[in-house]
């Protein structure tokens, strides 16, 4: 059930990135950037996102433009991780990366402008006001730059071949993965109009869902297969990825990992069952099975 | 006395671009950011846009961030277009280039979080309305991204080596570097809540600007010296790139220059004296021996 949902959305959001780029002008990067923002992707960033407008009763068409930001940010890290430079990684989502594709400075050029797309979505006309467009603005720069997705990034690829500790790892893994979550709830917060104490909880929720979301990759890495997570697996080992498991153990990470996702539960019981749909989704990040 | 305006302005914009970051979280990107951003950059950029603030009588200090956040972009550009898969330059400025100095990855990273952090001043508490603030960011992106810079370098690297036209050439230009000289213009008239049309006709004396401007870099490739220029010269014809002059031969391509310059001359007449400190610029840019 959770599967459809995903799908559904999934759908209506690329429909909606397509028809942002078709009304804009034409260029050679629109190609490479639908390759890496379209084709395969699980959406479940998006998924979140409408599901924490559920607790505060705020329709998704409202969201919409958010989801797309969202996404654009996601595939242009994705992009960018994978580069020669970086990861290193041919494969993504079943198919060639994007440089494999489109050689690499092309994917750097799409990256970046996947990155600036979604500054240009949520700054376009829509349903927010001009000054919910403004902070979620604020927040989504806040989140992608180098105090969050990029600055985790570069800690992760110095982490490599380190002796890393608990914390170090943690803190790399919540800029890497977690601060774009936290950003999936508090943006909601941010349309809803809520108090900035209700938007920093939101925002926390979201980045220990993040984490939660971090880790089971990680678990996949581990235990899944390269048909089930659509790239080589056993890949952090290899690369002398500094992760929870390879620090404390994949039993200890999977106990960890559990609590986290019981706080997360335990923070959102006071939603009753409006969180109903945030919570099923939780559940899936921990035990999916793509 | 130019060139004084020209240090004086730039110390302005680093200090306030180091002011804003020194207020944020820290960062392993923070280094590689200031190095690509504050040292020896010209800032003409800004000084550009606090002359166009003077056709309306707008002040210097409501205009700081916009000036902040096109030196970013425009910091951000070089150093990917000097990364090994674009145009792999090794000195910028008269010193080693971003990557060379930090490294690929990192290269690539505090280029990406240069990017974002212009949407991060923009957005933040200044003296522009909220209003205001979106217009600029839409401008932004939309000059920075596929149909912007980043669709800009795209042709570069694919006109390497191929036989262009005087248009297809124009019309990469113009994407590469006319478009963040629109925005230093259009967003002035933004600032200064000008009418749609007025808005346009200063971005396309911005266009116009900046193809003056890149053409005056072509020039200095043929004709300056690696001391005068902070990059070593003959570049463009060892690469094989698509400029005009490889086209039509220097000496048209000045004359095109030229009428290009008196073409904008004469559309800022209107604003009589207010557009002397505009003016200025730019004859001091076509006649640039920095």
């Amino acid at each position: 059930m959770i599967g459809k949902k995903l799908a559904k959305n999934a759908k209506k959001i690329d429909r909606f990135l397509l028809n942002f780029l078709n009304k804009q002008k034409k260029s050679l990067l629109v190609k490479p950037m639908i390759y890496g923002l379209i084709s395969g992707g699980k959406k479940i960033r998006s998924t979140i996102i409408f599901d924490t407008g559920k607790l505060f009763g705020i329709k998704e068409k409202k969201l919409l433009d958010i989801c797309a930001a969202v996404e654009c940010i996601h595939s242009y890290s994705l992009i960018h991780d994978d580069l020669p430079c970086m990861d290193n990684d041919s494969i993504r989502r079943g198919k060639p990366s994007t440089h494999i594709k489109f050689g690499e400075s092309t994917a750097v050029l799409a990256g970046n402008s996947l990155l600036t797309l979604a500054f240009e979505i949520i700054s376009s006309k829509n349903l927010l006001s001009s000054n919910q467009k403004n902070e979620v603005i604020k927040l989504l720069s806040n989140c992608s730059g180098h105090t969050g997705i990029a600055g985790g990034q570069e800690l992760d690829l110095k982490f490599e071949n380190k002796k890393k500790n608990f914390n170090q790892i943690l803190d790399m893994q919540r800029k890497k993965t977690g601060k774009l979550f936290n950003f999936c709830l508090q943006s909601v917060a941010i349309v809803g109009n809520k108090k900035k104490k209700e938007k920093n909880t939101l925002g926390k929720i979201g980045e220990d869902i993040g984490l939660l979301f971090q880790l089971t990759d990680d678990f996949l890495d581990v235990k899944g297969s390269r048909k089930l997570v659509g790239k080589p697996i056993k890949k952090d080992r290899k690369k002398g990825k500094s992760t929870l498991i390879n620090l404390i153990g994949y039993k200890k990470s999977l106990r960890y990992a559990d609590r986290l996702k019981k706080k997360v539960l335990l923070k959102l019981k006071k939603h009753g069952k409006n969180a109903r749909d945030l919570i099923d989704t939780i559940k899936f990040i921990q035990e999916r099975n793509f």
